[in-house]
């Protein structure tokens, strides 16, 4: 089995916040990622996906499909947008990294399927302190 | 002459528009750039500043004396904010990288004269791609 | 299952020896490693969690939280420190980055339990050149 | 069980080409990357070995022995090498990072076994964008 | 003065040899990089603008379109080419990095000042340890 | 005028005091920095030389040659070493990396220029947030 990781990059703003909660109890428990006017973060977006490399390629899948179908269904939609107000699939959603990363899984696994390999993981890197794998 | 550089990371939300221009004229020349509901950075600031090393530290500046000057006057009023609309100096400007570098270099040139250091050059790096230096 | 990693950084001095050996025998398998004066590193600790994210935050865990843990349990412990000398769950024991992260491990598998969710991986990067995963 | 990642660069030219298909199935399938006259990249390998760290030393192997180990059945054989022409080990195979990852393997797993140690992954990086690990 | 740096990619290969020098002069003068089939690297080129920020923009200028700008005269030239064969520009000339740098100059010079700044640097990274600024 | 930078490491233990200070003072002025048992850090040193293309190589310097330079007359001297303890060209001095790069600059300043070219810069990083130039 042969693992191929592809990443990509996008620019989006965000809060993190309940609305459930208070305003004072989302700054106790979120701090300065709850501020009103947002913040934002280049992400990276590394997407892993595994199968047995083709004879006539020696590709497990072909870069450039791979890289346009995350264009296309995940990038387009997060970058430089509001990632709270603005994308469809984390709509009434928290937008923490770890349910973002689960939100990307859920756009692209059938279709990684459809290209004849399968999804691995999902790892979405915030900042250069912390990322997320799923 | 030695140069001493020192870096501080921060993220925040910004759009780039101009609110003097229509709507089409902002996307057509800011593009995505120019989205209503912002975008955001994780943001690196490089101040490099100069002089002679003093000879009973062999130090040109205490460097954590340095990081609290920039925390105080530059990464507090930046990190986790939105550049348009929670900076004071950045009110009224236009928040590209090249106006944020001047503006920053404007917040502490002052204050690292007053350490016994020239302030030599402010480098911001908003994405991967590019950097401005002032 | 998700999971999350946070990275910390340590600057620490060491010297890989073996007391039970000759001097001779420790050059000819540490080589410069056990240079008598020690050596150094700036160290980057990697630690994974892992669980399930909470409703009400989206997190696997609380990233401060976290990060406030590691610096009390580990980086307060070795940071501008020898690790040799002064590093009390490194007393008696080889100063190899294998050693060093079994140890790091099992000062905070307890705790990271305690927060609600499990430790998965200690990763210690001594230098640009290798790592260790436990 | 620990784990323990030794990385290694080299400089390589090659192209994708599968010599069975026509030069223009060749184009429509790999694109630039089958350029006549080549194209080359500076890749980075790593190796991950695992096992029990050694009581005397530490060290679940001597990084020294088995960088030399690799440099000698790896990257002698494939630095600023041609992969298609110039490379024993990769005659008559396309040079895809897939096919190239699992060459390397097949070159040094009985080598590192004979070390005291087993070979768990081989990562290959061939640009930024993407990276194979099997 | 403000300074605006961008960076982009390209793959190449190339090798280092003198026609006018014998084969034995070659490999004594430039080792493993005159392999007669080749090797290849990952470059990266910088290219830093100088001027003052536009009133109506913020910008030195537009991102966009030095970044079209540079990819319609340098990088479709040279990636994923032969730089000693393939690249009209460099016919003739030793490809080292340092002859690299100043033929992608005197490409792009005019036509950034063309755009309203003027070229200030362009600095060549050819691996990890080593690049050229001219 | 062509630059050419080429950059090596070096693992070394050191510690910040003055022998003419108190240790208090010295806790005052340095904190962690003049821990009694050492730190250690990698350093990263950056070698800039200027100089014209020679016509029959394209380079401004044999960077092999350049390398042999910088490991005889700096690295073998600090690698693996304590700088305050081994290095004969810092004996005396502090460790500050201030003073480093002076010393690294006199060290090889005279070799560069036997070699036909000029040293331009010494950058010596000692952790990821800081580096000198001189």
């Amino acid at each position: 089995m042969v693992f191929l990781t592809r990443h990509e990059h996008f620019n989006a703003a965000h809060k993190v916040y309940n609305p459930r909660w208070s305003e004072a109890k989302n700054v106790e428990v979120f701090g300065k990622c709850a501020n009103a006017n947002w913040h934002g973060h280049n992400y990276t977006l590394y997407i892993t996906v595994k199968g047995q490399p083709v004879a006539d390629t020696g590709f497990v899948v072909n870069l450039s499909a791979l890289s346009d179908l995350v264009r296309a269904k995940v990038i387009n939609q997060v970058d430089h947008k509001n990632l709270n107000l603005d994308v469809p699939f984390m709509l009434g959603k928290m937008t923490s990294t770890e349910v973002l990363a689960v939100a990307i899984w859920d756009e692209i696994e059938q279709a990684i399927k459809d290209m004849g390999c399968a999804l691995h993981c999902i790892k979405v890197q915030e900042t250069d302190n912390n990322y997320v794998e799923y």
